[in-house]
């Protein structure tokens, strides 16, 4: 992983300012295209071009299970993530079908799934068979937490040797927002009943239990906040470390990371607390309808594009965002100028 | 107009409430996919299809010159409108750019431009050159907007004709945020200090000064509230007429229509207080950053899709939230459900 960060520079803030000043030579009142103009200046930064291409997105799903799942805190049985695996890898889940609508690739990775896959299709990276369960013992040592970083970005890489000019990471693992939200008050210090939610959708009963599950397992790791591998280790998950290590290699490419819900936000976090330059490579897709993704994004002072109110992960929200970024990006290399058009812009007498 | 009232019906709730059963036999806990979910069964609702098409979308961009306009209350002069309209054509404005990216067809359509325009790839249906400034007489004549009302029915038989299963009507015409702002005051009664805006980008006195002229032209226009030809001949406009017209057409043809802006949201009140069935042949695309876009989605109870912070008008915002109305079809006819994926939809234990 240290090799990674030390390859993540700067975005490039005057090819930033450039397009800045660029977009206002177009035929639209200047600032009429909010927040897709400030997205353009955002691309023109990360890639360091006047004229970003983000066209073809990658989409990489790292799927791994959790021992703390065994505590009852989801709604879902934990055969489930293998199951979805294999729902991913015939094409019929929801991320299939958006990653279809926008002309993506999808890579399925097992980091960690607890049961032995051999699926076509998913690229088998397990580190080890699901994490430990954090409320006994840490979810993993710190080597399988920086070899699951490892496969994120080995992940990354292929995808850039592919061709992609955009990466979206999704991911699939039931009790991941329980791993979430503990990172997330490790990270934060705010209170645990303030970042959980009913995940894949467990009552009010259960909601509780989760939240007292995840106040042991704080009280019984110690992680220390300062030290993004030591949460990571102690309370997260393999697929959690695969994409902190997927937005770190987006970073040292400078290629723009579309993040996804709540998981992928924490994730997103630990990457910027490794290397706080990640955070001008990413672009937030959707504010999930989970609580914690609140608290998760305002530790990154985000605001995504998307508002839908889903709650499904698979990086789904991030797909949906895509063609914002497709459109800012064609706004600059297709929009006429005031000059070439014969449009006025001068005021009104 | 008359003729195309009588041929709209309610959307088929029976077909809308099958697709919501059958949107939780899919491979994602129930409801995760929050407003895709609602866009789904609407769709199914207008189309009265399980499964239903939206692609290809369909543009119709109509243009006309404000009476208002001579009273100072826009940033740019009057003859942007008609070097607009020369942009749409060589495909150079945002809407060009945005429209190429969903695949859709655009028509542009002169419906009063003040102008002479001849320019290849413009529709020639001009009601009457400009409306008449409302300050000084009725804006147009009832049989002027009763026409302009049919040349945006027309454009839409054109483009069900040319096979559109999605309508995204846009504008342009310099001042007609004044003219939006005073229709809106007539039918909700709002003060209208609070549903006047900068347009595209007048300053603050220039602002106060626009609500003053709005407040002269509804004293002496004195349009009665509950007759919307009445309004939209006083005070409105040829293409918010023309767009009026084209919602009611896309209702006739069960065809979901995406708002844009402040500007088509009124065009949709106004076609909603001439036949309330409209409303639910409607999705909003996006949220303006124009304050009277507010109460007009208010008056209709409506939320958009998207919230970019966006004013630009010319169907920009409807065309950008396509994307997801696409991303609710495919979901209907592309996932799979847990019984053919074999993934358990059973509680955890």
């Amino acid at each position: 992983m240290h090799a990674i960060v030390d390859h993540i520079q700067s975005v490039d803030f005057n090819v930033g300012e450039k397009t800045r000043a660029y977009l206002d030579t177009l035929t639209k009142p200047p600032g009429s295209l909010g927040e897709l103009e400030a997205l353009a200046i955002q691309l023109s930064a990360i890639t360091g071009m006047a004229k970003p291409n983000v066209s073809p997105p990658h989409i990489v799903v790292f799927a791994a299970d959790h021992g703390v799942a065994s505590e009852g805190v989801s709604a879902f049985p934990q055969e489930v993530t293998a199951q979805m695996v294999a729902n991913f890898a015939s094409g019929g889940a929801a991320i299939n079908v958006f990653a279809r609508q926008i002309g993506a690739e999808v890579e399925i990775v097992d980091v960690g799934v607890a049961s032995t896959l051999t699926l076509p299709g998913v690229t088998l990276a397990k580190v080890r068979a699901s994490t430990a369960n954090m409320v006994v013992e840490d979810a993993m040592h710190a080597e399988e937490a920086l070899a699951a970083i490892e496969q994120g970005v080995a992940a990354v890489e292929r995808a850039k040797k592919a061709g992609a000019n955009c990466i979206i990471v999704g991911e699939m693992g039931i009790a991941n927002t329980t791993a979430s939200s503990a990172m997330l008050a490790a990270f934060t210090g705010v209170p645990v009943a303030q970042v959980v939610g009913a995940g894949t959708g467990i009552n009010s009963a259960q909601l509780a239990h989760k939240v007292a599950v995840i106040e042991r397992a704080l009280r019984a790791r110690q992680a220390n906040a300062d030290e993004p591998l030591d949460v990571l280790a102690k309370l997260g998950g393999l697929e959690i470390a695969a994409m902190t290590g997927a937005y770190l290699a987006a970073a040292a490419h400078r290629t723009p990371a579309i993040v996804d819900g709540f998981i992928a936000t924490v994730a997103a976090l630990t990457a910027c607390r490794l290397c706080p330059l990640v955070r001008d490579y990413l672009i937030f897709g959707h504010r999930s309808h989970e609580p914690g993704h609140a608290t998760a994004l305002e530790a990154l002072d985000a605001k995504p594009l998307l508002s839908l109110g889903m709650r499904l992960g698979e990086g789904s929200g991030a797909a949906l965002a895509f063609p914002l970024l497709q459109a800012a990006a064609a706004m600059l290399s297709e929009m006429a100028s005031f000059a070439d058009a014969g449009v006025s812009n001068k005021a009104a007498p």
